[in-house]
Protein backbone atom coordinates (compact mmCIF):
# COMPACT_ATOMS: atom_id res chain seq x y z
CA UNK A 1 0.00 0.00 0.00
CA UNK A 2 1.29 3.19 -0.65
CA UNK A 3 1.49 6.29 1.54
CA UNK A 4 -1.04 8.22 -0.44
CA UNK A 5 -3.63 5.22 -0.02
CA UNK A 6 -2.52 4.78 3.61
CA UNK A 7 -3.41 8.53 3.98
CA UNK A 8 -6.56 7.72 2.84
CA UNK A 9 -7.53 4.54 4.45
CA UNK A 10 -6.98 6.72 8.10
CA UNK A 11 -9.50 9.73 6.19
CA UNK A 12 -12.00 6.84 5.88
CA UNK A 13 -11.75 6.28 9.38
CA UNK A 14 -11.95 9.94 10.39
CA UNK A 15 -14.97 9.97 8.15
CA UNK A 16 -17.12 7.02 10.06
CA UNK A 17 -16.25 9.35 13.28
CA UNK A 18 -17.77 12.64 11.55
CA UNK A 19 -20.87 9.66 10.52
CA UNK A 20 -20.68 8.74 14.28
CA UNK A 21 -20.92 12.36 15.28
CA UNK A 22 -23.92 13.12 12.76
CA UNK A 23 -26.14 10.07 14.30
CA UNK A 24 -25.65 11.46 17.17
CA UNK A 25 -27.33 15.00 15.78
CA UNK A 26 -23.52 16.63 16.30
CA UNK A 27 -21.95 18.80 13.28
CA UNK A 28 -20.21 15.85 11.61
CA UNK A 29 -16.64 16.13 12.25
CA UNK A 30 -14.05 13.13 12.80
CA UNK A 31 -10.69 12.81 13.51
CA UNK A 32 -8.14 9.84 13.90
CA UNK A 33 -4.59 10.13 15.38
CA UNK A 34 -1.78 8.09 13.79
CA UNK A 35 1.88 7.19 15.74
CA UNK A 36 3.96 4.76 13.49
CA UNK A 37 1.25 3.82 11.10
CA UNK A 38 -1.23 3.03 14.08
CA UNK A 39 -4.59 4.66 14.49
CA UNK A 40 -4.18 5.81 18.36
CA UNK A 41 -7.21 7.50 19.10
CA UNK A 42 -10.24 8.39 17.43
CA UNK A 43 -12.37 11.41 18.36
CA UNK A 44 -15.88 13.09 16.84
CA UNK A 45 -17.82 16.26 17.84
CA UNK A 46 -19.73 15.96 20.93
CA UNK A 47 -19.97 19.71 22.10
CA UNK A 48 -23.96 19.15 22.29
CA UNK A 49 -24.03 16.23 23.80
CA UNK A 50 -20.96 16.60 26.17
CA UNK A 51 -22.27 20.65 26.57
CA UNK A 52 -18.66 21.44 25.97
CA UNK A 53 -17.41 24.15 23.37
CA UNK A 54 -13.91 22.89 23.43
CA UNK A 55 -15.66 19.01 21.97
CA UNK A 56 -14.24 19.24 18.57
CA UNK A 57 -12.67 16.10 16.48
CA UNK A 58 -9.56 17.17 17.02
CA UNK A 59 -8.95 18.27 20.42
CA UNK A 60 -10.99 14.91 22.00
CA UNK A 61 -8.70 12.96 19.80
CA UNK A 62 -5.50 14.82 21.02
CA UNK A 63 -6.87 14.35 24.42
CA UNK A 64 -7.15 10.92 24.02
CA UNK A 65 -3.69 10.10 22.44
CA UNK A 66 -2.11 12.36 25.17
CA UNK A 67 -3.13 9.31 27.72
CA UNK A 68 -2.71 6.63 25.66
CA UNK A 69 1.01 7.99 24.79
CA UNK A 70 0.80 9.32 28.48
CA UNK A 71 2.65 12.00 27.56
CA UNK A 72 1.19 15.64 26.50
CA UNK A 73 3.78 15.81 23.89
CA UNK A 74 2.19 13.69 20.69
CA UNK A 75 5.73 13.78 18.74
CA UNK A 76 5.83 11.97 15.46
CA UNK A 77 1.81 11.59 15.39
CA UNK A 78 -0.26 12.33 12.31
CA UNK A 79 -3.97 13.81 12.63
CA UNK A 80 -6.84 13.33 9.99
CA UNK A 81 -9.60 15.10 10.83
CA UNK A 82 -12.49 15.49 8.29
CA UNK A 83 -12.72 19.69 8.71
CA UNK A 84 -10.18 22.54 8.16
CA UNK A 85 -9.42 22.75 12.25
CA UNK A 86 -10.17 25.76 13.99
CA UNK A 87 -8.46 28.49 15.62
CA UNK A 88 -8.84 26.45 18.98
CA UNK A 89 -7.62 23.35 17.22
CA UNK A 90 -5.00 24.65 15.67
CA UNK A 91 -3.55 26.13 18.90
CA UNK A 92 -3.95 22.80 20.35
CA UNK A 93 -2.49 20.83 17.41
CA UNK A 94 1.32 23.22 18.01
CA UNK A 95 0.85 23.02 21.42
CA UNK A 96 0.34 19.03 21.62
CA UNK A 97 3.59 19.25 19.42
CA UNK A 98 1.55 16.61 16.26
CA UNK A 99 3.75 16.46 13.61
CA UNK A 100 1.74 16.25 10.65
CA UNK A 101 -1.92 17.39 10.14
CA UNK A 102 -4.26 16.28 7.20
CA UNK A 103 -7.89 17.86 6.51
CA UNK A 104 -10.80 17.06 4.41
CA UNK A 105 -13.46 19.91 3.29
CA UNK A 106 -12.27 23.63 4.02
CA UNK A 107 -14.56 25.53 7.11
CA UNK A 108 -15.21 29.31 5.09
CA UNK A 109 -16.76 30.14 8.51
CA UNK A 110 -13.57 29.32 11.15
CA UNK A 111 -11.30 27.42 9.51
CA UNK A 112 -7.52 28.41 10.89
CA UNK A 113 -5.93 27.47 7.65
CA UNK A 114 -6.36 30.13 5.80
CA UNK A 115 -10.01 30.23 5.30
CA UNK A 116 -10.93 32.62 8.02
CA UNK A 117 -7.71 33.44 9.79
CA UNK A 118 -3.92 31.35 8.97
CA UNK A 119 -2.21 30.07 12.38
CA UNK A 120 0.34 28.43 10.62
CA UNK A 121 1.57 30.93 8.43
CA UNK A 122 3.88 32.46 11.15
CA UNK A 123 6.59 30.55 12.62
CA UNK A 124 5.66 29.07 16.04
CA UNK A 125 8.30 29.64 19.14
CA UNK A 126 7.73 26.30 20.02
CA UNK A 127 6.88 23.90 17.17
CA UNK A 128 6.67 23.38 13.56
CA UNK A 129 3.65 21.54 11.77
CA UNK A 130 2.67 19.86 7.99
CA UNK A 131 -0.93 20.73 7.19
CA UNK A 132 -2.31 19.96 3.70
CA UNK A 133 -6.46 20.29 3.08
CA UNK A 134 -8.46 18.49 0.19
CA UNK A 135 -8.51 14.57 1.43
CA UNK A 136 -11.67 12.65 0.50
CA UNK A 137 -12.71 16.84 0.89
CA UNK A 138 -16.18 15.95 -1.28
CA UNK A 139 -16.87 13.18 1.26
CA UNK A 140 -16.80 15.44 4.19
CA UNK A 141 -18.49 18.54 2.48
CA UNK A 142 -21.43 16.13 1.16
CA UNK A 143 -22.17 15.36 5.45
CA UNK A 144 -21.46 18.54 6.64
CA UNK A 145 -24.08 19.80 3.70
CA UNK A 146 -26.55 16.39 4.40
CA UNK A 147 -26.16 18.07 7.75
CA UNK A 148 -27.06 21.39 7.70
CA UNK A 149 -29.72 20.52 4.80
CA UNK A 150 -31.46 18.40 7.67
CA UNK A 151 -31.23 21.17 10.36
CA UNK A 152 -32.88 23.61 8.14
CA UNK A 153 -35.76 21.24 7.44
CA UNK A 154 -35.80 20.26 10.76
CA UNK A 155 -36.25 23.65 12.07
CA UNK A 156 -38.75 24.51 9.61
CA UNK A 157 -41.06 21.67 10.38
CA UNK A 158 -40.90 23.12 14.13
CA UNK A 159 -41.49 26.58 13.16
CA UNK A 160 -44.93 24.97 10.81
CA UNK A 161 -45.90 23.44 13.36
CA UNK A 162 -45.77 26.90 15.86
CA UNK A 163 -48.53 28.06 13.34
CA UNK B 1 -16.94 48.53 45.29
CA UNK B 2 -16.61 50.09 42.29
CA UNK B 3 -16.51 47.87 38.42
CA UNK B 4 -12.54 48.52 38.33
CA UNK B 5 -12.11 47.05 42.44
CA UNK B 6 -14.35 44.12 41.26
CA UNK B 7 -12.24 43.18 38.18
CA UNK B 8 -9.27 43.19 40.72
CA UNK B 9 -10.50 41.23 43.23
CA UNK B 10 -11.54 38.44 40.81
CA UNK B 11 -7.81 38.75 39.14
CA UNK B 12 -6.75 37.68 42.44
CA UNK B 13 -8.94 35.16 42.59
CA UNK B 14 -7.23 33.91 39.68
CA UNK B 15 -4.00 34.52 40.76
CA UNK B 16 -5.25 32.32 43.71
CA UNK B 17 -5.37 29.47 41.27
CA UNK B 18 -1.94 30.77 39.76
CA UNK B 19 0.26 30.06 43.02
CA UNK B 20 -1.48 26.69 43.32
CA UNK B 21 -0.49 25.20 40.11
CA UNK B 22 3.23 26.97 40.78
CA UNK B 23 2.82 24.80 44.03
CA UNK B 24 2.33 21.55 41.74
CA UNK B 25 5.36 22.21 39.61
CA UNK B 26 3.15 23.60 36.63
CA UNK B 27 3.60 26.71 34.70
CA UNK B 28 1.80 29.72 37.14
CA UNK B 29 -1.39 30.30 35.25
CA UNK B 30 -4.39 30.73 36.77
CA UNK B 31 -8.34 31.86 35.85
CA UNK B 32 -11.44 32.25 37.16
CA UNK B 33 -14.87 32.55 34.90
CA UNK B 34 -17.73 34.97 36.32
CA UNK B 35 -21.75 35.01 35.63
CA UNK B 36 -23.69 37.88 37.54
CA UNK B 37 -21.16 38.51 38.99
CA UNK B 38 -20.16 35.31 40.63
CA UNK B 39 -17.49 32.86 40.09
CA UNK B 40 -19.25 30.14 38.63
CA UNK B 41 -16.06 28.55 37.56
CA UNK B 42 -11.94 27.93 38.17
CA UNK B 43 -8.66 27.21 36.40
CA UNK B 44 -5.40 26.39 36.63
CA UNK B 45 -2.76 25.48 34.39
CA UNK B 46 -2.77 21.10 34.59
CA UNK B 47 -0.81 20.14 31.69
CA UNK B 48 2.20 18.21 33.18
CA UNK B 49 -0.13 16.41 36.17
CA UNK B 50 -3.33 15.78 33.68
CA UNK B 51 -0.53 15.09 30.57
CA UNK B 52 -3.41 16.87 28.63
CA UNK B 53 -1.90 19.51 26.16
CA UNK B 54 -4.62 21.46 26.20
CA UNK B 55 -4.96 21.71 30.04
CA UNK B 56 -4.43 25.61 30.03
CA UNK B 57 -6.19 27.66 33.15
CA UNK B 58 -8.69 29.07 30.44
CA UNK B 59 -9.63 25.77 28.59
CA UNK B 60 -10.27 24.11 32.23
CA UNK B 61 -12.05 27.04 33.64
CA UNK B 62 -14.19 26.94 30.57
CA UNK B 63 -15.00 23.52 30.65
CA UNK B 64 -15.80 23.58 34.09
CA UNK B 65 -17.80 26.76 33.58
CA UNK B 66 -19.83 24.80 30.77
CA UNK B 67 -20.90 22.14 33.26
CA UNK B 68 -22.23 24.32 35.57
CA UNK B 69 -24.56 26.40 32.95
CA UNK B 70 -25.44 23.36 31.46
CA UNK B 71 -24.71 24.74 28.04
CA UNK B 72 -21.36 24.79 25.84
CA UNK B 73 -22.29 28.35 25.72
CA UNK B 74 -21.18 31.08 27.79
CA UNK B 75 -22.88 33.67 27.53
CA UNK B 76 -22.49 37.15 29.12
CA UNK B 77 -19.82 35.56 31.21
CA UNK B 78 -16.10 36.88 32.02
CA UNK B 79 -12.83 35.20 32.46
CA UNK B 80 -9.99 36.29 33.92
CA UNK B 81 -6.98 35.39 33.55
CA UNK B 82 -3.19 35.92 34.78
CA UNK B 83 -1.64 35.41 31.46
CA UNK B 84 -2.31 36.36 27.62
CA UNK B 85 -4.22 33.70 26.42
CA UNK B 86 -2.64 31.33 23.70
CA UNK B 87 -4.06 30.33 20.35
CA UNK B 88 -5.67 27.52 21.52
CA UNK B 89 -7.63 29.48 24.60
CA UNK B 90 -8.43 32.18 22.36
CA UNK B 91 -9.95 30.31 20.18
CA UNK B 92 -12.31 28.27 22.64
CA UNK B 93 -13.15 31.78 24.18
CA UNK B 94 -14.75 32.39 21.03
CA UNK B 95 -16.00 29.46 20.75
CA UNK B 96 -17.66 29.67 23.86
CA UNK B 97 -19.18 33.04 23.13
CA UNK B 98 -17.62 34.35 26.64
CA UNK B 99 -18.28 37.97 26.39
CA UNK B 100 -15.26 39.88 28.59
CA UNK B 101 -11.81 38.67 28.74
CA UNK B 102 -9.05 40.11 30.99
CA UNK B 103 -6.15 38.90 31.68
CA UNK B 104 -2.51 39.95 33.51
CA UNK B 105 0.66 39.32 32.06
CA UNK B 106 1.39 39.13 27.88
CA UNK B 107 2.71 36.49 27.06
CA UNK B 108 5.57 36.93 24.67
CA UNK B 109 5.82 33.77 22.44
CA UNK B 110 2.44 32.30 22.46
CA UNK B 111 -0.73 35.41 23.32
CA UNK B 112 -3.00 35.25 20.70
CA UNK B 113 -3.75 39.15 21.45
CA UNK B 114 -0.65 40.21 19.62
CA UNK B 115 2.06 39.22 21.22
CA UNK B 116 2.29 36.21 19.03
CA UNK B 117 -0.60 36.53 16.58
CA UNK B 118 -3.62 38.26 17.43
CA UNK B 119 -6.81 36.17 16.86
CA UNK B 120 -9.14 38.98 17.79
CA UNK B 121 -8.14 41.26 15.23
CA UNK B 122 -10.70 39.85 12.85
CA UNK B 123 -14.74 40.32 12.98
CA UNK B 124 -15.22 36.39 14.25
CA UNK B 125 -18.23 34.88 12.34
CA UNK B 126 -20.10 34.03 15.12
CA UNK B 127 -19.19 35.88 18.34
CA UNK B 128 -17.66 39.09 19.48
CA UNK B 129 -15.70 39.11 22.47
CA UNK B 130 -14.16 42.10 24.46
CA UNK B 131 -10.23 41.02 25.51
CA UNK B 132 -8.03 43.53 27.57
CA UNK B 133 -4.56 42.92 29.67
CA UNK B 134 -2.46 44.68 31.99
CA UNK B 135 -4.52 43.84 35.37
CA UNK B 136 -2.48 43.10 37.89
CA UNK B 137 -0.02 42.51 35.30
CA UNK B 138 3.33 42.84 37.53
CA UNK B 139 2.04 39.81 40.15
CA UNK B 140 1.21 37.76 37.57
CA UNK B 141 4.74 38.18 35.28
CA UNK B 142 6.44 38.08 38.83
CA UNK B 143 4.78 35.24 39.52
CA UNK B 144 6.06 33.57 35.62
CA UNK B 145 9.47 34.89 36.42
CA UNK B 146 9.65 33.47 39.57
CA UNK B 147 8.71 29.65 38.41
CA UNK B 148 11.08 29.78 35.78
CA UNK B 149 14.04 30.87 37.56
CA UNK B 150 13.41 27.94 40.31
CA UNK B 151 13.16 25.31 36.82
CA UNK B 152 16.56 26.55 35.66
CA UNK B 153 18.12 26.61 39.29
CA UNK B 154 16.56 23.02 39.26
CA UNK B 155 17.91 21.55 36.06
CA UNK B 156 21.60 23.09 36.59
CA UNK B 157 21.44 21.01 39.64
CA UNK B 158 20.15 17.83 38.15
CA UNK B 159 23.14 19.16 35.34
CA UNK B 160 26.03 19.09 38.42
CA UNK B 161 24.88 16.40 39.85
CA UNK B 162 25.88 14.16 36.82
CA UNK B 163 29.29 15.56 36.91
Amino acid sequence: MGKKDFHTCMMEEALLEAQKAFDEGEVPVGAVLTYEGHIIARGRNQMERLKDPSAHAELLCIRSGAQVIGDWRLLKTTLYTTLEPCLMCAGALLLARVSHVLYGAPDLRHGAHGSFINAFEKKHPTHSLRIEGGLLEGESADLMRKFFKQQRSRSETVDRSAL
